[in-house]
């Protein structure tokens, strides 16, 4: 199996050339000492680790999985060296917040770094991500004296967080769920509930697990509006931040899953435990969700990492691998020279860098989301975040995973062995498809609530950028077939929008039809937008374009050829209405 | 988990309504006495022993595996008396040759049964599969000596069959394979070499296992022309047909592989071990490839099989989950109300429907080849089985997985979790991609050789079927708007295929990039072929028309306004052509 190597070259070449990433930070007083070249420092260092201490145990830790012994989560033979590295390098707290302990850079370095852990090893990497996830909720949330007592351990990495909300019978739909919370007389409560899917629920590699919990209060309202959330430590925490005794927070089983082994995902009983009310009650949701577009984009981010790493594989071995000779040749030669082979090394490559090329715009509107002094600019962020956060989500799950299934293919028979790597990749890519909100409630999510926001501001902003982007290219004849391409697909995507915002289709049935398409249609416009952008970048440095800025004019190109052109059949399928959805009785399936 | 229900209704719709398969085999001496009624008991009494004694032992099987015991494999719990009552059953010698004990039964019903076995346990369905696999190649090609010493006990199914092709350094590329054998002065030869991924190469359900090994006689040309073929018994049998003692086949490992876990799948050992030629010095790839298109059937249905499976599961899981509302909606409803998890499954099941009846319309192609007394038909039947087999393998394993992938999806993250099924679906049906020549081999075959087979005579008859059932389409105004897609997307695929056989595509580098969308192409249009043959069926009966027929209505409905557009997209990608896969250096992957 062949190493993992970070693409910090690649992602370099974005916040550079493409993004202009300097620039951008200098506009941000909290970022402004941030700038590329520390960024390429981090990222090498990153990379360093995730190919030198994570890649190594990702195979290993993929046979020998988890383990529940009496009541206690045993990680794979490396984990704990592997997570001990992870916090002497600071690596927990990257982005978070001085104020507790972390270094404060900015997301985009963050959802980089994410995208080498999920790449080298996503079992490893959802351990840091949820504990994130879970200390920038009781960040945002949860009172000074919890903050103080619980974040700087978790933002150093000696204890880590994990989010408890799906039940057995309330998954996609939280408002169907049972767990109980009774105040206690010193302010606490007693929480009782079974969780199920809970990702890092357990392990041991940190000294403690915080624990965040959804659960109903007394006479809480029935549905979405009656959940509060609950901080439930594995252990008890003395006022001078010891530990304290056992809570009864409890692992019922480790999950059996179709992949990420290695990841601690467990069923878990909280029995009367005693846990801290975070953020108001009855908004529990509200609180789970202000973090949701981040980790939404982490786990987007996934799907681009599984298929970096399985397109390494991939192009390493077709360029080894002998079989077979060229089309009318007669020697037997490097299967890349099959344009076969070629084809689905570039399907994965013009999705990677694109996705790559998404994922540090959509950080970098955070970034301003977050730092922008200027209102007005923090409002427009906002806006394309929360419109572009299902679309990375779902998009970069979707495409990510069909990604990984065509680099196992480039291996034939070697695919599907273990020992190559390869179906690995694909059995951890699948779950991103799934948890943390389905792709089709993604869809739903687009389609539904943000196409919509804000009276539509934030898709016709986006639609302007794109607009804006092919009028510049009208100065590049070079630019001239792909920005074609590309504006014949941003215009069957404007009028889809138009219908399901205002149209024919605006109606709770047809958009519900058209939403997984929809989504798919606004990628990929998307992807071609980013494309573009590169093709410009070689193109106006006319003769003094490298191999690299040549490389991606040919992706961009490969891809308005021969990927772009599935808008065409999106838009017609999405123009077809729900009716024939609807036409069977239940019963006909 | 839900139980598996063969789908004998679909099927004997399709022989009855869709194929008039009573005619047909009227039509066939050797097969006069078959009608559909006949059938119809024949796949119920199979649908039985895949639905109570296979179904039962896929998860289990799937999650103990295979051992490998001091080198004798061990199949999982409850294999063994499984096999025992497939023996039983005769069903080893379904379709095979009365001579030596078979029933002799039309390829249309073997295929239907393979579907089944499929579909409740694909582990245990390769077995007698490719054990039937070897014994057809005797059949054909060995010695009367052979075949009398041999096939008997193989059809009755007390001994199985291995095909021994791949090696570590051949796969695709069979040219390049090294193991050797030399002549023994009995007649006999021996046989040396390593052989990977041999299906069935050994298990503890039957007596002896017959391997049929690839092989280089010394002196023989290099490359494919200088292979032959080898019959190595895992006990070498005396004069008597009792068991002598044990010839050297040695089972080096098992494959870990991704799935089909309690498939025996084995590195195989070939140490001097006696074998006999099978039919010509050198010619060995010809007399396995005599019995490809089978095999190549097989393979296809097995896709179609687990998603037929996957579905199963995921209709009865989106009836019974509640959760969410309908659009608009207030109260909580099965999940089946939202049109997306109904878009889901429409998506399998439109492929699924339309693949049986392409599987059907194949069988009984095959069946005419074999026992049609008019050598015209006969020949026009060879034709097109060489012209749809690459179509069945590749386009019905990559919709096949694709749908279990959309099967599981429908579970959310109980789609993730092993004791709910659908992810073990999703990993057996990825090998279906691989084995028997990679998907990417097939396209390859379908637009080098088979487009232009007998001047191209093949692919215009069958076009020609396509065109006549649009004209008989006109007479039914019910039909008109699915005819009108169907007949749009053929003129696509009409006009693509001429380049490829002798337009602007007619060279070896861009067939070759061409082919995997042109094959995806290809299935499209076949597939909207038989939805709209189905319409008319339905359309034919007026107010006769059941409940089953107007499904099949609205399907065919769904397939075309939802599935078919995908047609433009293709085109448009061939269209493309192979300039920018060559552009860039190898090196630049």
């Amino acid at each position: 199996m062949p190493d993992y190597q970070a693409p910090v070259d690649d992602m370099v070449y974005l916040l550079k050339e493409v993004f202009k990433a300097d620039e951008v930070f200098a506009q941000l007083p909290e970022y402004s000492e941030i700038n590329v070249d520390l960024a390429r420092t981090v990222l090498e260092e990153a990379g360093r680790l995730c190919a030198n201490v994570l890649r190594p145990i990702n195979l290993s830790g993929d046979i020998e999985g988890c383990h529940l012994e009496n009541g206690v989560v045993r990680t794979p033979k490396g984990f704990k060296e592997a997570y001990k590295a992870y916090v002497d390098g600071a690596w927990p707290g990257l982005s978070a917040t001085p104020e507790f302990g972390g270094q404060g850079l900015p997301r985009t370095l963050q959802i980089l770094v994410d995208e080498m852990l999920s790449g080298s090893n996503l079992s490893f990497g959802l351990i840091p991500g949820l504990s994130r996830g879970a200390a920038e909720t009781i960040e945002a949330h949860a009172t000074q004296e919890l903050k103080e007592k619980y974040l700087p351990k978790m933002i150093e990495g000696i204890w880590t967080g994990a989010m408890a909300l799906t039940e057995a019978q309330a998954g996609s739909d939280l408002g169907l769920l049972k767990a109980t919370a009774t105040p206690r007389e010193d302010g606490s409560y007693t929480v009782s509930g079974s969780k199920i899917f809970i990702s890092s629920g357990d392990q041991d590699l940190s000294e403690n697990v915080i624990h965040l919990v959804l659960a109903r209060l007394p006479g809480a309202p029935a549905g979405s509006r009656g959940i509060s959330l609950f901080l439930c430590p594995k252990f008890l925490v003395n006022e001078d931040g010891s530990l304290g005794s056992r809570n009864n927070v409890n692992v019922g089983s480790l999950e059996h899953k179709m992949g990420i082994h290695a990841q601690p995902t467990c069923v878990m009983n909280y029995d009367d435990s005693q846990g801290w009310l975070v953020g108001e009650p009855n908004r529990g949701l509200n609180a789970m969700f202000t973090m949701m577009n981040a980790e939404r984009l982490f786990v987007g981010v996934q799907g681009l990492g599984l298929a970096e790493a399985s397109y390494q594989t991939a192009a390493s071995y077709a360029k080894e691998r002998k079989q077979g000779r060229t089309p009318g040749g007669k020697d037997t030669t490097s299967i890349i020279e099959h344009p076969d082979v070629r084809k689905m090394l570039l399907t994965i490559l013009s999705f990677v860098e694109a996705a790559r090329a998404l994922t540090v715009f959509t950080a970098l509107e955070m970034d301003k989301e977050k730092a922008h002094q200027d209102e007005a600019t923090r409002k427009t962020a906002s806006g394309l975040i929360a419109l572009l956060t299902p679309v990375v989500k779902a998009a970069f799950t979707d495409f990510g995973f069909e990604a990984t299934v065509l680099g196992q293919q480039v291996l034939g028979g070697h695919g599907y062995i273990r020992e190559w790597g390869q179906e690995q990749f694909v059995r951890d890519a699948r779950i991103a498809m799934i948890y943390e909100g389905t792709n089709g409630i993604q869809a739903q999510d687009l389609v539904v609530r943000k196409l919509i926001l804000d009276d539509g501001a934030p898709v016709s902003t986006f639609f302007a950028l794109i607009s804006q982007t092919l009028s510049e290219s009208a100065s590049q004849p070079g630019a001239a077939a792909i920005a074609a391409k590309l504006g014949a697909a941003l215009e069957l995507l404007q009028n889809v929008t138009k219908k399901l915002q205002k149209g024919d289709f605006a109606n709770a049935t047809d958009q519900n039809a058209a939403a997984t398409d929809y989504l798919r249609l606004f990628a990929l416009v998307t992807f071609g937008w980013f494309w573009l952008r590169m093709a410009l970048v070689t193109l106006a440095k006319g003769d003094g374009a490298d191999a690299r800025d040549k490389r991606k004019l040919t992706l961009a190109e490969f891809f308005t050829t021969r990927i772009l052109p599935q808008t065409a059949s999106l838009a017609e399928q999405i123009e077809a209405g729900s009716k024939t959805l609807l036409a069977l009785e239940a019963d006909a399936f």
